[in-house]
């Protein structure tokens, strides 16, 4: 066996492990009696340590070297596998155990405290343990820093978005700054000279939401034999390769939130049943990044499933599910529903518009505290500062401010940027997918996404982690690299023109 | 860190991967969808795979012989934690890693032959798998008579009763066969002189079912915060460390067999739910064998809830829930219907009476086919003829003869005698536990399921494998070992004597 399939075998092996994790992360959110909490935690923790060993093993690094020296044998998808395995080593193998076990620690403690101190909107409480993983996120950082020969941050982002640097975050992102603020208040007077949104009145029965989210999944190509529709408290899409398993949570009163929310999980799922099957268990068979995998989530969301186009076909299937008549149906009231834009607190109700402020605050405000220029005490201040600067509101208390999301306590540094790296990428994917498939938006229209999701198996899905990067990808598909000028067209069209 | 604490470490670890296994395997029976198999099986074969280099890491030797050594230093529970990780390590280090694999692609194969073979009662097409199996089932039986100083058959018995030798089971079916040719006779002419068992007319409910099993759960006593109730096609009792979960399958036009089913799985998950917390994860914090494992499913279905006593309190249960009312549901006919005799071909239809003579014959066929003084070729002959003797049937075709159980094809060979090793412990222990608490039948005729919990949780599931053997437990509580005699009396009683 060459050392280059020594590897494969080693990361099949690793990659078995992940997908278990998977299904054990999925039981833990969905099915899990409430007292075996305890119990799944020793499960997760021996799983990730062994993947862990296997992928730090000594052994694992000569392999490397030597598949590396013998590279001009490989093509290129073994070339960019090659590349991807050294990726996952290096990140691996950068921190030293001791640390990887506290930051672990104090992750765990800290989410722990966050849940009451989220509930009693109490930052002096989680202060200290959120105090500690910033501690333990600077050293991993710095580590890493080392290994990758780039800046502290940027070190974290690299784990989220392969290959990203804050330097050309910041360029995409100073572009929306520059044009949100005067942009926000054109579309609340435009929204304001509509119609009002109508809201139908409820209550819409589980049961009826479920089949029709399930209907829907069915018109987009979700694949049953090989995922699952359930129920959880924080919607996610999880599970293992073949095995996509997305969730939702029910709202008696409202059904929309849960049917986009089904159908922004479909997106991701459709890039994970999409991945190639050739590659399956290798490095390079993975989605590029969680960056290009928000933008198969919002381009299924927010691009193809609130446009026009979608609603004419989806309303009377949801006139149908809930044996529902009268105005609030038409499509043109559900257009205005799903695109309304109404500034607020919280991150995870916000629409297209908005959302790209609550992730530059965080992206500002994560660099700074990792960067040593912040320290965690300051954040409520600051981000109550930001929120008035970019939104124009004032924050009433640390609950649906700094403390609404997990991502800090959990350990999630580098993380906030994929979400509009992403709707910048969902953008500019479905424009390119759109002049290249002049039937897509009709095909919507019939409840036919055949032609959008052929476009995307082929230029995305297919692709895996074969391009280094995602704008590499990007460059490879749309002819650039990410454009913050597609993003501002789509808001304009749509916030602007078409409303 | 003393020898003895590194191996109490790794084994931590061992038992949180199994604890991993168990959950994978539920999902697999219950919620996988179909297309994600294959992965599954990498998933399972990896976590495996871990679990096997920890407990055959060259090191473990080394501390087994260290901590050995300084035993003296340790506790009881301590010194019999170490002995059964010395014969955790002798079972997994006997085999050589080549013939494990061998085993496992040859037991697959067979796994997968075999549901088409029964489906078509095609014993020759499963001939050179089964052949193949078998083949290794010798070697992995030599292999480790080898280790553990015993005859082959006695090895691969080993592993699911620990310290169960032939020779005592020999021994102990001997006594049954004496007697049961010339019981069931009697047992047949005596149900034939009472009132006929009348069977009440469905349709019954899924829904009406499912609230009546969870009712009856609840009286025994299994902690739903620590476990749950769901359908697979084949009922088991699995999960992990609290967080046990049982199955079973609905048929809308007979309640009874769902019914008893899972009364059947909550004996065994009282077993997991009572193993010695202080203990969890750990060897001696485990079951002590299949045996006694099927001791406490038995005992909870078979002496317990068929007893009298208990149809007596679920009776107006059992017509509430499905909202009935007749001589059906009277409790003398219940009990009629719940302990009526009939000699078939199908080892998990049968009743008490005849379900030994299923078991004695199999366990005579798998010795033989170990020891090589018969082939897998002989088997249909040899079954066919053994159920003639035992039970006076002539087996029409291989479907409801030797092709009806999954165990052989499944690789698990010396595992049939513990369903009546179970059987017998169930009436032993059950015996001891009425005469230490005298209101423990008539609390069951109340619904109080407490004093037989609370003794079998001190006698039974809090020992965890304490004890060397079933039979040195048994001699602690019952003051004698297996007692063929025992299961004879409970047999005489119920059928001749009550009925």
């Amino acid at each position: 066996m060459t050392a280059y399939e020594t590897l494969e075998r080693r990361f099949r092996r690793i990659s078995a492990l992940r997908d278990a994790l998977g299904i054990l992360t999925w039981d833990t959110e969905t099915v899990m009696p409430a007292g075996a909490a305890e119990s799944r935690s020793e499960q997760l923790a021996a799983v990730r340590l062994a993947a862990h060993e296997l992928l730090t093993d000594p052994r694992v690094g000569g392999w490397l070297d030597e598949a590396e020296a013998g590279a001009g044998a490989l093509d290129a998808w073994q070339a960019a596998n090659l590349r991807e395995m050294r990726r996952h080593h290096v990140h691996a193998t950068a921190v030293p155990g001791d640390l990887v076990e506290a930051n672990s620690r104090a992750v765990s403690r800290c989410e722990m405290v966050w849940r009451d101190a989220r509930a009693g909107s109490d930052f002096a409480m989680l202060l200290p343990s959120l105090s500690e993983v910033l501690a333990r996120q600077r050293e991993i950082a710095a580590a890493k820093a080392e290994a990758l020969g780039c800046a502290p941050y940027d070190a974290l982002l690299d784990e989220y978005e392969p290959g990203a640097r804050s330097q050309r975050v910041d360029a995409l992102f100073a572009e929306l700054e520059a044009f949100l603020p005067a942009f926000l208040p054109q579309v609340l007077d435009a929204q304001a000279a509509r119609a009002p949104a109508l809201e139908a009145e409820g209550p819409f029965p589980v049961e009826a939401q479920r089949a029709l989210a399930v209907r829907l999944m069915g018109t987009v190509g979700f694949d049953f034999e090989r995922g699952r529709l359930d129920v959880s408290l924080h919607p996610f899409c999880g599970g293992a390769t073949g095995d996509v398993r997305i969730t939702t949570r029910y709202d008696e009163r409202d059904y929309t939130a849960a049917l986009m929310g089904v159908l922004h999980e479909t997106g991701h799922a459709l890039y994970e049943h999409g991945r190639p099957a050739a590659w399956a268990g290798q490095p390079v068979g993975d989605a590029r990044g969680m960056g290009l995998h928000e933008s198969q989530s919002l381009l299924l969301e927010m691009q193809a499933c609130r446009s026009r186009a979608f609603l004419d076909h989806a309303a009377p299937l949801m006139r149908e599910a809930f044996n529902a008549e009268g105005l609030a149906w038409e499509p043109a009231n559900l257009y205005r529903l799903y695109t309304r834009v109404r500034p607020g607190f919280i991150r995870v109700d916000a629409d297209e518009v908005t959302y790209p402020a609550h992730i530059v605050l965080r992206y500002r405000l994560e660099k700074a505290l990792i960067a040593g220029a912040m320290e965690a005490g300051d954040l409520p201040e600051a981000w109550n500062l930001g929120m008035k600067q970019l939104l124009g509101l004032d924050v009433p208390e640390d609950r649906v401010g700094c403390l609404q999301d997990i991502h800090w306590p959990g350990g999630a540094w580098g993380y906030f940027p994929t979400y509009t790296l992403g709707a910048m990428a969902a953008a500019q994917l479905f424009e390119a997918a759109c002049t290249a498939e002049p039937d897509l938006l009709p095909g919507i229209a019939r409840g036919d996404f055949g032609p959008l999701v052929s476009w995307l198996r082929t230029n995305v899905h297919a692709q895996g982690s074969f391009h280094p990067s995602t704008d590499a990808l990007l460059t490879q598909v749309t002819g650039r690299p990410l454009d913050a000028e597609v993003y501002r067209r789509h808001l304009r069209r749509r916030y602007l023109e078409e409303a």
